[in-house]
């Protein structure tokens, strides 16, 4: 799409430390990095969220989010790794491409997620959201 | 597996609120929410690690989890998703049996995600990595 960024390095327009590369991916290292070797497994066609993206490359991303951890383990003997897509703005999404990051994680490296106002339920609230939520 | 939770919540042995199940995931709300309505897709079959999945059961789970955030997005109106998906204590895993995060958020709702270590790249580094990382 005109103007997204990661459509530029996908042309090849914007350079870019790329590990891995097919038809429907890429993989590339973030320049911003939340541990270093964080990278980015990106749809080559652009969708704005995973909310858009087709199962297929749903699935082409999670495969290769699993072999980039796999890589990060071996290779930087990191002893965790997170997958986490960030599907619009509220929800932490800079680039409007959908991606997925793969992050190496180290004991005790300070990173915080999954950190907020943990408020909880009300007695019975957490069926009516069950109810809510259901997929039949 | 013996002593695992979220083996016994599969067999019925311990309640949940579950939103879904078919042969290979069951998805059910986190007791202690994130946000409310979070909910956690989980393998039938016990693998420590989304590492360890098979990449048919890794495709079920992230395709299922997009049918959540559908979801979520229509019933709880919340403007974006996070999924999450921790590997290993260090990367905050609190329960040893694989599961994907689906978080609802809202503008503002101060959660905090990839918050950390920035510490950056020196000059020439990223090159370094991204060699270390290639997937041939």
């Amino acid at each position: 799409m005109e103007g997204c960024l990661f459509c530029k390095i996908i042309k090849k327009e914007i350079p870019a430390e790329i590990i891995y590369e097919d038809e429907s991916l890429i993989v590339f290292l973030d320049i911003n990095p939340v541990n270093k070797g964080h990278a980015l497994v990106v749809s080559k066609k652009h969708f704005e969220t995973s909310l858009d993206l087709p199962d297929s490359i749903l699935c082409d991303v999670i495969q290769v989010a699993k072999r980039v951890a796999i890589k990060q383990m071996k290779e930087l003997k990191c002893v965790g790794v997170n997958y986490i897509m960030n599907n619009f703005k509220a929800a932490g999404q800079e680039v409007s491409h959908a991606h997925l990051h793969v992050i190496p994680r180290f004991d005790e490296d300070d990173l915080v997620f999954l950190q907020g106002n943990k408020e909880g339920y009300s007695e019975g609230e957490i069926s009516e959201y069950r109810q809510k939520l259901e997929i039949k």
